[in-house]
């Protein structure tokens, strides 16, 4: 199955457009799993069955595991992601972007390697830097619109020929880069107005948008301006909300009691 | 000492602006190496050993290697680098970009884990996205300014506001970003007159300059362009017209004979 299949059951199935973010922090690990040379992903598989029932993907962020040299175990959450909630689409938020003979590189990275579904991409070097997963019919390739961080204003809204360039990147992906119906775009919580614009342009196409929770966006904002005509097309990620809620033994019932507050909240704006 | 400081003496002891580009790819490596179990390590260590007097820099691309599960190779040879080449920079070919708190993971990546003197960035996402490398007076930030790909101009030459988007990159990272004096750009080969409109607003900001060699830019014309008022200025980058120079036992000689090469065609044009 495709991506954007299960991407749409999983919207049906669990009635979500929760994502949770997988971004470990050992500092931050109860301190019964801390010493456990398998704690990345003990902890993050925890989490992962405590709330897969609550969410419609996952997103596993790969500078958090590689920083730790925790490849392995992020190959091995993945494939546990796979084998024991199978149809739960898995992101691996990893923002990639080179030019043509690397970028299949990354690709086999993302697609053979960690076998995720859908992967997290820079535009700014251009259709030809993202060919190898634009042509991955199959798989997600969810490119960086307009970003949450303060920053992202800095070139994302400079005005190009009367429009920011945030708009001229989502559209241009929506015309000419979706051929095979695959793309998705990045865009932050923290601006729900911009968020309307770029839904405004880009019909169906999912949006993952993550700044709820730690970061601070306003869920009904985000509702109001990014659901599609159907009411699904988002993602709405959060992270450390989820992941740090509480830091016992019970932390994964913590995890999942935030996830259920946050899926519910969402539920209530639709 | 810092990546500025060692790049200046590399030049200046090298007499060269060349950098080799590590990009393994085991279908491309002599047969003798293919099968052994450490053949990146081994492909690679003997490339630097060749070449190491006639560059300024190497730069290992980081997706080959995660795409073989050879991260352990890739911190070995860049400590290999160290040891054996004290001096000669490494720039981690990585094109990193992401929010705050991520940004934090990736520059440990690049810098505490593989012990590069510098790494490549991606500025789509803004200042906030890049400070945790900025701030690192020691290391390097080259951040992606116009790509030597086909497709770098569907976003960099939009025009902003009268110029286009990669002069608007070049000048917010001149004026705002370079406190520490340790930021430079990436400017493709292929667009001779881009470079040189980059170096007019940058003073001697060092330019990476890939595209020579396999893509075909035109090394008299990147000189022309490129060079700062002290006729340095220029990390001038090669990989695969290096690296496959030769597929027999003596691929390290072709190699350096490529590289040598390649020096004395930059150093005619200076």
């Amino acid at each position: 199955m495709s991506f954007m299949q299960s991407l749409r059951q999983a919207w049906a199935r669990s009635g979500s457009l929760l994502c949770v973010g997988l971004d470990p922090e050992p500092a931050r690990f109860p301190a019964h799993l801390r010493e456990r040379p398998d704690a990345v992903f003990a902890f993050c598989a925890a989490i992962v069955d405590a709330t897969a029932d609550l969410v419609c993907a996952f997103k596993p962020q790969i500078a958090h595991f590689a920083a730790l040299r925790a490849e392995d175990a992020l190959e091995r959450l993945i494939a546990h992601i796979h084998d024991a909630h199978p149809g739960v689409p898995v992101i691996l938020d990893a923002k990639r972007g080179d030019i043509g003979s690397t970028a299949r590189h990354y690709a086999s990275e993302a697609f053979e390697r960690y076998r995720a579904d859908a992967v997290t991409l820079n535009p700014y070097l251009g259709r030809d830097s993202v060919e190898p997963f634009l042509e991955r019919a199959d798989k997600g390739a969810i490119l960086l619109c307009r970003t949450s961080n303060p920053g992202g204003a800095d070139f994302q809204a400079l005005d190009c020929g009367g429009e920011p360039l945030y708009l001229r990147v989502a559209e241009t992906i929506a015309r000419d880069w979706n051929a095979h119906g695959n793309c998705a775009l990045v865009v932050g919580a923290t601006w729900p107005e911009e968020l309307g614009k770029v839904r405004a342009r880009v019909g169906t196409m999912p949006l993952l948008v993550p700044g709820i929770g730690a970061q601070g966006g306003d869920v009904a904002a985000v509702l109001r301006h990014g659901l599609d005509a159907d009411g699904n097309g988002l993602i709405i990620s959060a992270s450390r909300a989820v992941l740090y809620a509480g830091d016992g033994e019970d932390f994964a019932a913590a995890a999942r009691e935030a996830a259920r507050t946050l899926r519910e909240a969402i539920a209530a704006g639709r």
